[in-house]
């Protein structure tokens, strides 16, 4: 460990894990870190591919809650903006400068909305999804009372079965009523097909993905035969974005996980041996971890636990290592097999989160390292926005 | 929803969920609501046990992290202070008045060590567990280096197979060298069995806490033989503290869930029919969700998903009602089997979440209510000290 003040060693650890020229081995655990030039590669790969395919990208925001890999996804990766799924959120996004917002979910209590409805004013572009027709009055009169504008998106169940609309029909009636409404712009559609993401198939993706096209392909026809051509049809995430690149009806995709990464897009995208990209996506996202307990052969206790990583998707993955595995996660502590008696005490180590968007939801920074030392400290800055 | 301010519609809802005196229908969801009344029984009820038991009871801090909820732990139940996981958590008690902290746990990371080390100047008296001899000069150094004095515990390995040494003599070697450290004092025993508060089973239960006292009672014969009597026998949760209470060997209880409650603690004390405390804890903690879309009939979608609430232990409970049911947690909504027609847009469900501690440290805030009305909004105070 290298010297620091009595001052330094308080102030670091008590709220934030690290400061910018730091060593990686005093970076305090557990904490969120990035490999940079990981983080960055990910953003060209993308960047290139959607510019090549010519869709636009608007980076799923929720995922990282970060202002600043927005910032850096919109600079090296030619990102137009960012969804994200809270209002909270958003406010978080267009405070940061973020220019073309949105809401890619639906906003129904009347605070929030009237929130929403302020937003434009940040200077940002602000949209929102719909999948019923009462909410066109609500956002309209919320926007005039601000005098602002909103983009409205019609929200599709392409096959998630959360929500959004479903049938040609029901978009259009949604649509006529939005591009009717003083304050509203009818913008497009939404059309994310959640569920399929997570596949393990890639033959079943693929299929879930194809109806999803052909239901967007058939609302499309119809706003067209009604006259509202719609400017944007959106979606597309890091399990499907080449299917939603090919489609002929996509123009913009929302990809998230590609940046980070997680064990789950892994085992995913690594699975069945046909790659849906052109290149594989890098972990850039670990929860750094320490050995603090080894009190029983065989077994060593770190200090990542379900506080530092959410395991809806799975355990961690201990990055680089096939000598141990972690096997048990408690509130704070991670059990990790250990049978050759690798691990000692104060060893380190790197876990690839099983869900990259709760687990970076969990922590308050994130630690961006290049060549073992911390180039940057970026606050998770919508971390906790879920209003 | 009561009239407000356009100012105050925005400054709620974006980094505070609610404001004392608001109706709870005002209320931004999801939030962390607490049911006063309930909090307040759950409180007495336990600190009454404790009391008519000859207990110490040291509150487990970082179920709910938070400092005003360890206050009236203290105030009401007759907490004599706090226990926690972390040095971060720690600091977050000690500045917040709070006595007496145990951080239940090892710290062996070099800057933690120093940051605990300078802790007792905050006022608090300040304990640590200890189960490697390496680390008593660790602390001793440390403590001296800041003219501080640690208590430090040993902690046993009572059945976890986490963290703690196994056997008498080795409790023994870890309390001699404690003992004779500059700046430490032994102060007894941490012998918590984790592993064993969610089994269904009473009897399960009862069986694994009885190899427990048994470890332990061999150790404190060992440690008295040795001229080195504990103080403090602690350990106990809510899931077995009557054992630890009539244990004849266990003389401080460190119970946490009783306070709030949660799914998970409710199905098991629920389970065999037979109470394992005098009367039931009630349910105090909840996530407070909005129905947000309803356009497929037989499924409501609510802003709750796995952001709000920790699903390690299972999906939320509906409170009060058995007419719908939660099914499904995604990253921000939750799939609410509705198959009556009985929700509509806007409704509110109060959900009880799986597990109250991972729940409570996503969320910055407790919005306390009683009758109706919001009467306080308390930080989450060490939400997210992790390290």
């Amino acid at each position: 460990m290298s010297p620091q003040t009595d001052l330094d060693a308080y102030e670091v650890g008590y709220d934030i894990p690290a400061k910018p020229g730091m060593a990686e081995a005093d970076v305090q655990t557990p904490s969120l870190v990035l490999d940079l030039d990981a983080l960055e590669r990910n953003i060209v790969r993308m960047g290139d591919y959607a510019r090549t395919h010519g869709m636009r990208h608007r980076v799923h925001g929720k995922m990282h809650k970060s202002v600043d890999v927005a910032q850096l996804q919109m600079r090296l990766g030619g990102a137009t903006g960012v969804c994200c799924q809270k209002v909270s959120e958003a406010e978080v996004f267009a405070r940061g400068g973020i220019p073309d917002i949105l809401v890619s979910n639906e906003v129904r209590d009347p605070a929030k909305i009237d929130r929403l409805a302020r937003m434009p004013r940040f200077g940002a572009r602000i949209s929102v999804c719909v999948d019923d027709i009462a909410n066109v009055a609500e956002l309209s009169d919320a926007a005039v009372r601000h005098g602002t504008e909103l983009d409205c998106l019609v929200e599709m169940d392409v096959g998630a079965g959360r929500c959004g609309v479903s049938g040609a029909d029901a978009v259009v009636d949604i649509a006529r009523a939005i591009d009717a409404a003083p304050g509203l712009c009818f913008a497009g559609l939404q059309a994310y097909q959640g569920a399929m993401q997570h596949l393990d198939n890639y033959s079943d993706r693929k299929a879930k993905v194809n109806i999803a096209i052909a239901m967007v392909t058939e609302a499309v026809a119809a706003l067209k035969a009604a006259g509202l051509t719609p400017e944007l049809v959106t979606g597309g995430g890091t399990g499907s974005y080449p299917f939603e690149s090919s489609s002929g009806v996509y123009n913009e995709l929302q990809c998230g996980s590609y940046a980070f990464m997680d064990a789950d897009y892994g085992r995913i995208l690594n699975k069945d041996g046909i790659r849906i990209d052109q290149g594989e996506w890098e972990n850039a996202l670990f929860v750094l971890t320490s050995v603090m307990s080894h009190a029983n052969p065989g077994v060593a206790i770190c200090d990542a636990g379900l506080k530092a990583q959410s395991v809806d998707s799975g355990l961690p993955v201990i990055f680089g290592r096939d000598d141990v595995a972690y096997l048990k996660c408690s509130d704070e502590h991670g059990v990790i097999a250990d049978p050759h008696g690798a691990l000692k005490v104060g060893d380190r180590l790197r876990l690839v989160p099983g869900h990259c968007d709760p687990t970076a939801n969990l922590h308050d920074w994130y630690v961006g390292l290049r060549g073992g030392v911390v180039e940057c400290v970026w606050p998770v800055s919508a971390r906790g926005r879920g209003y």
